[in-house]
C-alpha cells in the first residue's frame, strides 16, 4: 500500500517520477505567521542540486522550487504548503532494455511483482529525484527551529573512512563530498573517478548530527525519536542501516562505559561525559547533539552488465546506460539533513501538544 | 507525544508499566474466523519470560497470558483482541535513590525533563517488560501467515561473534543465549557469567530472518518495507541500530558486488544468487528472505557505580541494585521475531488491500 | 477493517464485547502531571449505568472501574492509561435462535457478510455495552479541560419535544430521562411504559452543549471539529444523524438571518447576538458554545416479532428476548457527553501543537 | 491542527486556496493498472465548474485538471497521482473591508483567532473552490468501483422540498439545480432568483445514493461507514447536518416500524422490505442502498448588511461583495458525490484488507 505521506502533526506527502512533468510535496501542519518564500527554499535544493560537479549525474536540473500555496503575504497561513519543482532535462532515450529486463539491485523485479507493470523511466517513482521534495518540505521544517542546527556529512566513502582527528567543520562545504577532512576528500576524488570510468560505483556512510535539540523531544517506546529517525532514514533511496549515537557498536560496550555520566554544570544544566547515546534515551532527546549515522548501498546504476532475467523468465544481461551518480552517497547528505529536519519539527510540535512546552 | 499503537491496518496498542498491577495489548485489525486460544500465545511468551537461566533476570514472572476480547467460539471475530498479563513478582523495594537521582544510560533524566516527573519503579513505562506485550501481539501475528517462517538469534554478544561456518539452525533452542553456534554459547556462557560477577553488563547483536515472504509486500518510499522493520526495531528498548540485509557493509561493496543477480529459476520463479538486498528492494519484498540485524546496548541497569547528578543538580553517584538481565540483548530475540511478524502481518493486509492479491 | 482507536493527539481504543469477562479502554497521548483516580472516573460510568430505573434495562452492572496504567502517585504519566471494567451479569441463556437468524435492525446480517460468523451473544461487539468504555475514556478528557462545561441532555423521546421555554438545566439530574423540561419528563414516563409493555421501543434526540470553548480550536475543511464531532457521534450505537447547530433546519434560513452577528463586548471579545452557527464557523470554534444534537434509532431489540430470514435464507419470524433498554436514547446521553469530551480534548492539544496557545 | 488527508488506505490530500495560483489533490492509495486519464476526471469537474447558469456565480473557471503523476501509459501505477487546477478568474478588487472587519456566518473571526491574521481573498483557504481537488480525487475513486452508481440531488432548497411522487432520476441533469422534480426546478428558479436580486441567499438538502455497494464494508462502532460519511459530508463547506436513512425521522419511529424486514429473495440474497436503515446497519453496509443527506446554510457572502466588530473590536457593518453562489448547496451536489465515492472506496479496499474479499 502507498503511503506517501510522512509525520505525525507536522507532515509531507509527495509526488512525482523522474520522468514526469513535475515533482512536489504538500506540506501540512505547519505552524501559522513564519516567514516563508522561495528563498528559504532554493539554497536547500542547491545543495543537493546534480550536475553540480563531475562527481554526480550530469543530468541538469534547475530544480526551481514554486510555493503554490499556504503563504499569504510572506508568512505561513497554517493551512497546507504546495511546493512543485518541474522537471527539465528527462532525456528522451530508448528504455526498451530497461523495459523487458529486471535491472538486479533495483526495485525493478520487486515493483513488477506487486503492481504487474512499472514505470520504467528513469525508476519511476524509486527514482531519488523524489528525494528533491523531501529538501524542499525539509527547508520548511527548519523554519520551525531556529535554535536547532542541522549537519550531515560522509564519514566513508567507498569504504574509505575520514580521519576524526582532522574533523574540521568548515571543510563540509569545500568539497564536493560533504566531507569533514579535507584529506580524505582529495583521496575519494581518485575513488569516485576511478569507480566511474570502470562503470561501477561507491557506497557511503553519512553521519548526520542536530544540535540545540532541547531534552524532552520525543516518546517512550513507540514513535521514539530514535524510532521515527529510523522510519525516517530507511525511507530514503539505497540507506541500508540506520545508527543512533554508538550504534552496532554500543554493542561491544560494557554497561559502565556505554553509560554516559552525568555532571553538574555551571548554567544549572548538566553536563554529559560522554554521548555514546547519540542524544536519545528511552525514545526521549536527553539535550545533547542527536547523532545519526546512515549507509547508502552503491548506486544500482552502473555500466557493468549484470546477471538478470527479462520479464518472460528467460536469462540475459542488463546494464544502465543514461546518467547516473557514481555514489548516491552523496547527494543524499542534504536528504538526510532534510529527514532528520523533518522528525524534529514534528517531534517539537508533539512535545508542545502534550505537555504545552 | 505518547503513542502506543504500531501498524496500519494490523495494529496492536500496549500499555503497562514494570510495577503495576498488569500489562497488555489490544490487536485491532485481524482477519475474522482465525483460530486463535491461550495456547497460541502463550509458547512464545515462555520463551521471552525471565528467570528461566542464570544468564537473565531472576524476577520470576509466570507471564500467563489472558485473551478477554475479540475471540468467539475458538476464532477471531475480527474486532479488538484484548490481550492481559499481570504482573506477579513486582518486588517492593526501597527506591528512594532511583526516585532521587538519574542513572546514566536509562531514560531517567530524559523522562523527567518531558513530563516533570516519572514513574521510578522498574523503570515505568520504559522497563523492558513491556515487551511481553510485544511477544503476546506478534503471537496473533503469525497466525496470519502460515507459510512465513520467522526466525531470530544471537550472532554477538559482548563483542564475541559466532562462527558462520558453524551456523546450525537446530542450535538455536539448546542453549540460553539464542546462539546458533554451539562453541560461541559455550564462550558466552562465561562472558556473561563475567559480566554478572563484576556488576557489569554487555550488548548484543540479533539477526532476524523471514522465510516465505512473497514478493511485493512493502511500498515505495515511504512506509517501505525496511523502514517499516526499521522504525519497529529501534522502538525496542536498548536498540541503538537496524541493518538491512549487508546494511552499513553494503556501503563497501560496488555497485557490481552489490547486484543480487537473478537467473532463471526451475518453477518460474527467479533464482538470485546473492541476498545483498536482504529481501528488500525499493521498499518491496523481492522474495528472498528477509533479513535484519538489531545492536542492543549493554543494559544500562549496573551494580557498578556510575557518575550522575540528582533532582537539585547536585553530583551524586547512582547503581542500579535490584534484579536485572547482565545482556537485555538476550530475551530481546523473542521481541524481535514478534515485531518482524507485527510489521509483515501488517503489509501483508496492506498488499492486499491495494492490489487484492 | 476493524478501526477501534478514536481521536489525532488524545486518542483512545476500546476492546471488549456484551458478554466476554470484561471490557475497557486505553487513553494514550494524555499530557502528564494530571490527578487521575478511579474517584474521577467511577460517577460518570454510574450515570450511564444500566438497571437504575424501570425506564432502562434490567441488566446489573456495578461498571466498576480500574485504572491499570498510566497513573503514578496520582498522577497521570504521560503514558497510555489501561481502564478496565469487568462484565458481571452476562446471563447465561438461549442464544440458539439469535445466532440462527438475523434481527433485523440490529447488525446481525451485515456482519455475517462481512466476518463468516458472528457473536451473537448479546450482540457481542456492537452491543453498547461498549459504550461504558467510552464514558470511561471520556472522564479523563474532562480532566484535561477545566474550563469547558459538557451538558447532554435529550430534546426528544419517541416524538414528543421539550418545550425549550420550561427548559431547566436544573432539571436533567432530576428524573431518569435526562430531561431539562419536567412536564415532558412526566409524559415520558408514560410513553416509556407503554413501549416496553407493548414490546416495543422508542428513539430519542439528543442535545450536547459544551460551554467554555475558546475560539480557535478546530481545522479548516478536514478534521474540522464540527467534522470530528459527527464521526464521534455517528459512532455511537443507534444513532442515525448529527446537526450543529441550526442543522437541517439552517437550510431553511435566508444567509441574513443565519449570519450570528457580532458586537463589541465589554470585556473586548465580542458579542454574538445568535448561535445559528453552533459554536463552529469554517470547521473551528468561535468562543461561542458548541452545540450538537444527535438522531438516535429506537432499540432493534424488540419483543415484537418481526420477519426475517435464517442464515439459509429459509422465511423465519424473530423476536429479541432479554433483558433491553426500551430506549436506547436515554443512556446514551452521557455517552454524547464523553464523545464530545474525546473530540475537545483532542482539539485542544492538536490547536496546542500547531500554534503554541 | 491542519489535516487536509482524508481515508484511511485509499487517501486524498488538497492544497490551494481560492486566490492562489492553483489548487489540487494528491490521491495516495491507488491500486494500480486502473485505467485513467484527465477524460475520466473532467466531466466531474464541469458539473460543478461555476459560471454555467445565471443560479450559480459568474466567476469564470475552466477548471481544467492536470494528473502530474501516478500514470503511465494510461494507467495507475499505484504510486501518488497529482492532480492540480490552475486559478484562472482571481479577479483583483478591493479586500480592504473584508480585512478590516469580521463576516458573520464566515470563519474571518475563528481563523484570526486561530492563526493570528488571515487570507481574506475570497476566503483563502475556506473558500469552496477546494471542492474542485475533492471532485477530481472523487473521480479517481469512482473507477476503483465500476459496480456502484452514485447519485446526489437536491431534495430541498429554501425550504422547498420536493414532491416524492414526483421523482425523476432523468431529471436531475435537465436543469441547474440537480432536481429530480421537474415542478421543484420551476419553483426554485424563481426562489433563487428572488434571493439574488434580494442580496439574499439561501440553503439546501442534498440526498445522495449510493447503489451497488455490497454487503460487508465498513466496520463495527469506530470507522463505521457512516461515522466515516458523517466526517467526510461534514468536512464540506457550509455543512450543518448529516443524517443516514430515517436519520432524525427515525428518532419518532417505534423498534417495529424502523426494523427492516427481510423475506428471501430469488437469487438467494435477501429482499429487503424497507430501508429506514439507510444501507448501514452496525457500521457496515447491509447491501442495500447507501442513503445519506445533508443539510447545508445558506451562502454566507451576501450583499445584505450585516452587523460586526472590525480586528479592532469596533462596531462595523459589513456586506460581502463580489461574485457569489446565490445557494452554495446548488454546486455542492457533485461535490456530495465525490466525497460518498471516495468514502467508499476507502472501505472497499479496507474490508479487501481484512477479509481478502
Amino acid at each position: 500500500m502507498s503511503f506517501n505521506t510522512f509525520g505525525r502533526v507536522f507532515r509531507f506527502s509527495t509526488w512525482g517520477e523522474s520522468h514526469g512533468p513535475a515533482l512536489g510535496a504538500v506540506v501540512d501542519g505547519c505552524p501559522p505567521g513564519i516567514a516563508l518564500s522561495e528563498d528559504d527554499i532554493q539554497p536547500w535544493l542547491d545543495k543537493r542540486r546534480p550536475g553540480t560537479s563531475r562527481f554526480t549525474t550530469q543530468r541538469q536540473e534547475p530544480d526551481r522550487v514554486r510555493i503554490l500555496s499556504g503563504v499569504f503575504e510572506g508568512r505561513t497561513t497554517g493551512t497546507p504548503i504546495s511546493l512543485m519543482i518541474e522537471n527539465i532535462d528527462q532525456r528522451s532515450k530508448d528504455y526498451s532494455e530497461v523495459a523487458q529486463a529486471y535491472r538486479p539491485g533495483h526495485a525493478d523485479y520487486a515493483y513488477e511483482m506487486k503492481y504487474g507493470f512499472r514505470d520504467y523511466r528513469g525508476g519511476g517513482r524509486s527514482s531519488a529525484r523524489e528525494t528533491a521534495a523531501r529538501v524542499a518540505a525539509g527547508s520548511v521544517a527548519r523554519k520551525l527551529m531556529s535554535d536547532v542546527r542541522i549537519r550531515a556529512y560522509l564519514v566513508e566513502l567507498g569504504g574509505d573512512q575520514i580521519d576524526r582527528a582532522l574533523f574540521d567543520d568548515t571543510q563540509i562545504d569545500n568539497n564536493p563530498f560533504f566531507c569533514p577532512d579535507a584529506h580524505a576528500a582529495v583521496r575519494w576524488e581518485t575513488l569516485v573517478d576511478d569507480a566511474r570510468k570502470r562503470g561501477s560505483s561507491l557506497g557511503a556512510v553519512i553521519e548526520c548530527v542536530a544540535e540545540g535539540v532541547p531534552p524532552g523531544w520525543g516518546a517512550p517506546l513507540y514513535a521514539k525519536l530514535d524510532s521515527e529517525l529510523a522510519a525516517a532514514m530507511m525511507s530514503i533511496n539505497a540507506v541500508k542501516g540506520v545508527e543512533i549515537g554508538d550504534g552496532f557498536h554500543a554493542a561491544r560496550l560494557t554497561g559502565e562505559t556505554n553509560a554516559d555520566a552525568m555532571r553538574p554544570g555551571n548554567d544549572g544544566k548538566p553536563v554529559f561525559l560522554a554521548n555514546h547515546a547519540g542524544g536519545v534515551a528511552g525514545g526521549i532527546s536527553t539535550g545533547q547533539p542527536v547523532v545519526v549515522r546512515v549507509a547508502l548501498k552503491p548506486t544500482s546504476s552502473i555500466l557493468t552488465p549484470v546477471e538478470t532475467i527479462d520479464r518472460d523468465g528467460v536469462a540475459a544481461e542488463i546494464m544502465t546506460k543514461g546518467r547516473h551518480d557514481p555514489c548516491v552517497g552523496i547527494r543524499a547528505a542534504p536528504v538526510v539533513e532534510a529527514m532528520m529536519a523533518l522528525v524534529l519539527a514534528d517531534q517539537k510540535l508533539l512535545h508542545r501538544a502534550q505537555t504545552g512546552k
